[in-house]
């Protein structure tokens, strides 16, 4: 079946138009797909600058990936078995100009020109992380230590069209990395969270850190849902900001040996390497920031703006 | 057919072995699609910041879009029609438990898991100036003397593998749109090639700027492409970086009242708006630097530096 597009609770319908009304976002005709204007641009790079001078500080490595993934590494990840209905692949043309014509009849028609569309080697980005972990692979073992990685604010893909601000189909998710021993990484992912909790609070958002679990599909995938709780791998930042729920703003999430496995990442002693991540969501962060203090950035608290803006 | 994966001269051979080497571009183990390091992303992003700021100080206005379009636009621009061979579109899952279950084990096994898969209502984005007509369009009638819109780097696709470095399936487009009268459109496109043609220069990079054509498909693309030749609708700058040609840096191209009419953009006076759009490639124009001047932009040229690095 294809996903139904869900449906928004009063407050966040309004809160979306009144967006929209103000030109923040710009609408593409598909829920969850919107343009930002300056104004959500410039709170939305102030805020990866500041995540991007957090990470530095603290010896992060900066690396940039693009929106796709090389199909092979989202089948060899089992993100399609815990999250098909989330996963986005790239399709393209293959035939002659006999077809080529045919499609492009079809598309102006608005039929369905699906015949002449096959796989490409490419998928959409599911988690912003996914390329660190072979591109850190194939430099060999790692050094003492282990590495840090901050991936930046890229975009990443979920197939989960709504009409909620916060929901979006197409998100910059601001990825932190590391891969290290065992201890180093569990360490770091508590500490991130502390300091993220601080952070979102230091924005004047009332962030608070619970336990957490990811949207698996399935029945099966409520019993991986229930372990991840039980076995705190995943922690979230939330925060009230439109509907009948707090939404999810960061997440700081423990994998153990499972990337360290699936790539052959390899300690200085040559043991699997373990690793955990960082998200946080750019435009989740930025509406939290536009819903709690209004929509001129010019008008927030002054020790918000001094977070954000310290230079001015 | 499938795209064959265009073979690289040897000199961009070894330019892409030296890139990787050299930590600078990350491969992905697909042609064309590559992670940056600290390096390549820093004097990307300084290049983007000069061209907005050369685009802010003559009042364009900042707007920002994902990497993907509506299904449904792509469909009415004719982009199919010109260009089926580029165009990517995002397919995902529609299916239940046992659907899935079937789905992740094919993945798994790197077998055809594409029975489950249809298309949404996205596809990849062909062009950065695509999201910016409709966005304009919604706004009613266009002020006097119409508007300048800087869509800033802007992740595009292109499916046409290659080893060639300078040939990306998915990359930055840095595009400036201007929508107003035809007079003011084309003066401002001609304008603008001049600039972008001092701005190459000035970066130590050996650019010409020539009447170009696009990649159109097939035979009927070929009388598509002496046509716009003749009509000197689209200009190009060309800098040699590797290979037996000199590489298309950036573009600059008049439409005429093709997407205004398509998008009914209206000026002020109720008339049919032109429209003109230039587009940077941040990769090409970044790998031109770096062939150019060495892989250590500490070692550049100060005139150079000067250009990218002002307020150092």
């Amino acid at each position: 079946m294809s996903p139904e597009v869900r449906q928004a609770s009063a407050d966040q319908a309004e809160f979306l138009a009144a967006l929209i009304e103000a030109g923040l976002l710009l609408e593409s005709g598909v829920p969850g797909v919107y343009g930002h204007s300056d104004t959500f641009e410039e709170i939305r790079e102030r805020l990866a600058e500041r995540l991007s001078a957090e990470a530095s500080s603290r010896g992060a490595e900066r690396l940039r990936f693009p929106p796709v993934l090389p199909r092979r590494q989202l089948e060899s990840s089992g993100y399609l078995a815990s999250f098909p209905h989330l996963a986005g692949s790239v399709y393209s043309f293959e035939g002659d100009e006999a077809d080529a014509r045919v499609q492009a009849d079809r598309a102006a028609a608005h039929e369905d020109w699906s015949e002449f569309q096959h796989p490409t080697e490419l998928t959409m980005m599911p988690a912003a992380c996914y390329p660190v972990y072979p591109a850190i692979a194939r430099r060999g073992r790692l050094p003492a230590g282990g590495v840090f990685v901050d991936a930046g604010g890229a975009w990443v893909f979920r197939h989960e069209p709504s009409h909620d601000p916060m929901r979006r189909q197409i998100f910059h998710q601001h990825e932190l990395v590391r891969i290290a021993e065992p201890d180093a990484v569990l360490e770091w992912r508590d500490e991130w969270a502390n300091r993220g909790l601080e952070l979102l609070r230091g924005f004047g958002l009332a962030a608070e850190l619970d336990v957490a679990n990811d949207p698996f599909f399935g029945r099966r995938g409520r019993m991986l849902a229930r372990n991840q709780q039980a076995e705190r791998l995943k922690l979230e930042l939330l925060v009230p900001i439109a509907g009948p729920e707090p939404t999810a703003c960061a997440s700081f999430n423990h994998h153990r040996d499972h990337f360290g496995s699936n790539y052959g990442i390899e300690l200085s002693d040559g043991s699997t390497a373990h690793t955990a991540c960082l998200g946080f969501g750019h435009e989740r962060i930025v509406l939290g920031l536009l819903r709690t203090h209004g929509f001129d950035p010019a008008t927030w608290p002054a020790a918000v703006r001094a977070e954000l803006w310290p230079d001015r």
